[in-house]
């Protein structure tokens, strides 16, 4: 899917074609699958170590987050399993205003998983670890029986250091705050169910799965304090992080329909399918929520940058209707928006 | 199988007997499960933002360390899942010289789940991280379909800050030191292996598994750098941590079999499945190598203590053969003891 790093870094000649029980046992094959590439491809000081896990200095504010990625199918148009998990947590603590360090990495296979396979997953991991910035430091790899799992499972956690002019709390958001959207809607969920049994459809759509720390850094070095809240919409999309910010505040989330940024194919895609867009998951925007005094320079500055040159002034806060999210239709009527009960796709991260 | 744990937290009445894929959505039913009892169970400060990481403040040097359980079954003779995902993320920060503090807590559940061996999970998760001292500051939730997962994965990672007075690395176990093991061998692997389909002899031999780390910050308030190298024998067993130490250093590890504890039962059942010893999985003992000088000192400590009451001196790294492990069996004779290839028995943890 990525010919063009494939290609720099060729899978190693191997005595095995597939991952079996044997190498996630923690004995001779475990070594051997880690010293035939994993090591060499993700190296540095702190994995060559080899220990139950790795040491780094800190001092200050750290953040920690964990996500375990459980997508299907692990290939996807715009990326795959393994860069989905990179970005993911970078993702998760550049919402808490910090800047993402270390990570740690953890396979759970199912054995069967073709070598090929899980090879073009680490040529990602290490792609997207480089893209963000961070180093991936310590890891464990399970393997389970062939209908015991499915293909692969990721875990990754991560640590940064708290940005030094981050504040970024729930507690913060004021009425008469601005709502940025970073980027446009619903990518990811379309592209993933694109691929899904049962449904044919086809479409040039891809996941927007990238990492957002570089992104929010700038912003943080900007405008500081006066972002107050940051939050990626993954899992249960827009829909389901504005009602948790409306819920946590007891204030109200206004949201213009006309000022959501969404591709002209993605939301036909929506259409045809009966979607609506804001339940849709998303890996590659965030949703900023600052003074209404910055909320223009913050839009410009995004605007400049290629992730955020879609990036739109989506609502604002309002003291009613506290703890619900009401959207501003195109059409003029008025709806509220409510928290989904489950998920229209399962497996979507 | 604790009922005297259960008992102090009955679960809370709920409208659903089993976790559905939708619990695992992000959206209200996610909301719903969580909050059913899980904030309330493993509530803390951290937790209670409900943000998508955790802030802390750090300074010096820490540890990291992640893993991933998928031991099968989930219930075990000494324990479950829940609490093995707990200390043996402790544990394996304890063996870099670090004081675990925080916690990540990720669950991989397959739909079907019933929700009172969800809770049972839950409680000794509480349990475990109280007795260890740690607290869980973030975490996930994920649901697969029937047939995609096996009852429930768990990953943990977690970060702690390094002793002041430890120094626990490969490259500083020299010829000389004395290795001692913190107590009986194999009790957790065949506690498992007698729940196995097709094997069905009856023990009442149970897992090991426990939180080690206040043991060693015993040891290293104690003996400091003294202590050179800290090592759990889980998955690959005795045998496998011995290798790697005996690879990374280009020592010979010497090795006593009359000095190594093991309870008379666990012989006797390695010795009816033909399986040795050195090869199976421990959850709550832990190898120590020091210098010379203090190992008698440090012995006489740990045999002081509930879990090192049955520890020993098990033999010591010497110059020759070089990467290699040496047994001075019983009867009189000098073996080496391989490094394993594979596992006797997968998803021992």
């Amino acid at each position: 899917m990525k010919p063009s790093i494939q290609l720099n870094c060729p899978m190693p000649k191997l005595d095995f074609e597939y991952i079996t029980l044997a190498h996630g046992s923690g004995g001779l094959l475990t070594q051997r699958l880690l010293n035939s590439g994993v090591f060499d491809l993700l190296n540095n000081d702190y994995l060559s170590e080899q220990h139950d896990g790795a040491i780094f200095t800190a001092s200050g504010k750290m953040a920690f987050s964990t996500d375990s990625y459980v997508i299907s199918p692990i290939f996807f148009p715009g990326g795959n399993i393994g860069e989905l998990a990179i970005n993911g947590t970078v993702n998760d603590l550049a919402m808490c205003g910090a800047i993402p360090q270390y990570l740690s990495l953890s396979f759970i296979i199912e054995e069967g998983l073709a070598m090929t396979d899980f090879w073009e997953i680490l040529v990602s991991i290490q792609h997207a670890a480089r893209q963000a910035g961070v180093q991936i430091v310590t890891g464990d790899t399970k393997v389970v029986e062939k209908g015991k799992g499915d293909h692969i499972f990721i875990n990754t956690s991560g640590v940064g250091t708290v940005h030094p002019q981050a504040d970024i709390r729930a507690s913060r958001i004021q009425a008469g705050d601005k709502i940025i959207l970073s980027g446009e809607l619903a990518n990811h969920g379309i592209a993933i169910m694109s691929l899904r049994q049962g449904l044919t459809f086809e479409t040039d759509i891809l996941s927007d799965t990238t990492h957002l720390n570089h992104t929010i850094r700038g912003l943080l070095d900007n405008f500081g304090t006066a972002i107050h809240f940051l939050r990626d919409p993954t899992r249960g999309g827009l829909a389901t992080v504005l009602n948790e910010i409306a819920q946590q505040t007891h204030l109200g989330v206004l949201l213009s329909q006309k000022a959501l940024p969404i591709a002209e194919q993605v939301a036909g895609a929506c259409e045809m399918l009966g979607l609506d867009p804001l339940y849709v998951a998303n890996e590659g925007i965030f949703v900023a929520i600052v003074t209404p005094d910055i909320a223009e320079d913050a839009l410009q500055m995004l605007r400049q940058s290629e992730q955020g040159k879609n990036a739109a002034i989506i609502g604002e806060i309002s003291s009613e209707p506290s703890g619900k999210v009401l959207l501003n239709s195109i059409i003029g009527g008025k709806r509220i928006v409510q928290m989904p009960i489950g998920e229209q796709l399962p497996r979507i991260c």
